[in-house]
């Protein structure tokens, strides 16, 4: 059987040729691939096992299951990981003198046992290599992020409809949860290193958006449970007050990463005009944004606007702020580049950025909005379309 | 502020208590804590930064954010790990000897981030202590969980009135997750180790079942798209098929695993009889599960009486075969002691265990139940309690 269309297998050559490029960079014979993210990338499916990728040949997937074949790839079945030196030998494969392993993905005790496999091999950081060919986007990861997109565009547009009198923000959570799902979200956000931990994203009306989270993520709020620190906390949403609805786009492997802000009634003028800076930065940020521009420049774009209006102190955050305003997406939600004002990366054509400018105002709750951006000759383009407005409740 | 009552302040005492016991067998001076999993244990809150346990004095939180304080706590502010040797020798703590770092659940690169810090000690594994006193639950941590059972139950008794006629196993899925959210679930699900992606839980109808998966969970199904190949695939409930009902038990930081099976009209008497064998094999394992007992006697009991049913080629899987009927269950989905037929472990009172002896039936479907356990001196008490039979829909 022929698992891979010969579309698909033509995209996965480019994703594996971008991966050996950067393995030139460290001087890495081989890279060995263990985590979902990374088969999923490398293989367009995930299965128990390994992606052995050396610089001049044809990856090998080391597979221990479940059972597939494909006459076209070179899949070999193991029982453990000790069994791939041997399958080398059998292959006529040399044994390499440096491997890349996940370091930055893959436990200690992991890294550790496949080091054992090669240990006359130098051992490399691999999640290096991997991370940067990821953050170029092929065509066909570009197409499938680009119908994410249209995907969480048409289950927020249900969102006004979720709402009624006296809910709370979790109850509000819980039917937009049920829209994403209906509209065929896989209900999983597959996220990078440790305190990432998230349910279907986030959800934070009125005060709760002041309650600092121990997560890195832009906004908090304190979560229903000292177990999951972070957004709904089960408060009414309250006449005059805002709730920023950041919830997952995941519908294919990749993800778009969307929010938008409702309201219930009327909310101060001061409010909206925080709402409208984070507008105009994501219009300034659009046209500059071109290929060869310093990542850090959207940072100190956004920074000089909001200077400007004299709102420091409640972007990204009041009593806690982050210090970052955007990152890469695709596979993980947290990919790279992170927008910050120290960030020594350069856009490249086909990166795929979230831009997410947010402010708190004490008193009525976060506003601002985040598109996910396709970079391209003409500057970013969104890929989640939407009505930026505040939206009436 | 005084952020812990006294009565979890005395629980927390215990679980140190437990930790240090296991870390002096292994001679291990201090250990550093950093995943969310292990804050929680040790700490019952999740915040960004490390809690620092020597064997001999009271735990350190060295916090990073958010701004947390309880004059009871050695709580210390610090902006980065490196922060932590200057810190100790301020506390005139002595530099350590033999350091355990949590080697299985945290990323190579930051295990070696914080052995950087201790450049003279010995590395030790570290997740080795908090394990093993993680399987034996304090009073408070199964307080919480009988919690959990109680409000999984509650869930459950609504999922016969999710069903409507021709909808799909996702469709009907999607209503149990509202339930159970409703029902105060957190929505996420912790898991320790690579390869356990998972959305709120599976729910697996008819011949899906049987198509394997290359995660570890006891059953398959192919999932909707290839970057989560599990559980349900959008088939829909078929009259005389069963629909395996799996999902989140998590309402607190702890969570229960509680399986149910219901099935559109009437299955075949072999299904039935299946499904009784697994009840069968449950009341056996309650009895005989005592403290002292070895793990591996409650798999041999189970394969006995399904030998003596002549169910063996369907007993946990068909095509593909789990080779664990149950796993401990606590703060993460998959805890110690696994129970295989070479587990080396011995029951203790007060560990929590899941018990799910499942069959797969071509043509009909997933049949069994699955129950967590605490083990007494009586046996094995279910703290998941409702009705084990097939209910119809």
């Amino acid at each position: 059987m022929k698992l891979i269309p010969n579309e698909l297998r033509d995209d996965l050559s480019l994703r594996i040729d971008s991966i050996k490029h950067h393995m030139s960079h460290r001087n890495m014979d081989v890279l060995i691939i263990a985590t979902t993210s990374n088969l999923f990338y490398t293989t367009a499916r995930v299965f128990k096992g390994y992606v052995y990728i050396h610089k001049d040949e044809k990856p090998i997937w080391f597979l221990i299951k479940p059972d597939i074949f494909d006459p076209e790839e070179d899949i070999v079945k193991i029982r453990k990981p000790e069994n791939i030196p041997a399958s080398l030998e059998q292959l006529g494969r040399e044994i390499p003198k440096s491997v890349g392993y996940e370091f930055d993905d893959l436990s200690y005790s992991d890294v550790e046992r496949l080091k054992a496999l090669f240990p006359d091999a130098e051992a490399k950081n691999g999640s290096a290599p991997l991370r940067l060919a990821r953050m170029v986007k092929t065509p066909l990861e570009l197409a499938k992020m680009r119908e994410d997109g249209i995907h969480q565009s048409e289950a927020y547009r249900r969102i006004t409809r979720c709402y009624k009198e006296n809910m709370t923000d979790l109850e509000f959570q819980i039917e937009i949860e049920k829209i994403l799902r209906l509209e065929g979200c896989l209900g999983y956000v597959r996220t990078s290193g440790n305190l990432m931990d998230i349910n279907l994203g986030s959800v934070i009306a009125g005060d709760n958006a002041d309650n600092p989270s121990p997560f890195d993520y832009t906004m908090g709020g304190s979560g229903i449970d000292p177990s999951l620190p972070e957004g709904a906390n089960g408060t009414t949403l309250k006449r005059g007050q805002t709730v920023m609805v950041d919830m997952n786009g995941s519908f294919n492997g990749y993800q778009t990463d969307m929010t938008r802000v409702w309201a219930v009634g009327e909310i101060p003028e001061f409010a909206r005009k925080a709402h409208q800076c984070s507008i105009d930065i994501l219009r300034e940020c659009e046209k500059i944004g071109l290929p060869g521009t310093p990542v850090a420049d959207l940072y100190h774009k956004a920074m000089e606007i909001v200077e400007g209006e004299n709102l420091k102190e409640y972007f990204m955050g009041h009593r806690q702020q982050a210090s970052f305003i955007g990152h890469g997406v695709g596979i993980e939600l947290n990919e790279m580049p992170v927008v910050t004002p120290r960030s020594k990366d350069y856009l490249e054509e086909n990166m795929t950025i979230a831009l997410e400018p947010k402010f708190v105002i004490p008193g009525v709750g976060a506003v601002g909005v985040e598109n996910t951006y396709v970079v391209t000759p003409e500057g970013l383009k969104s890929i989640t379309i939407f009505p930026e407005g505040i939206q009436e409740l």
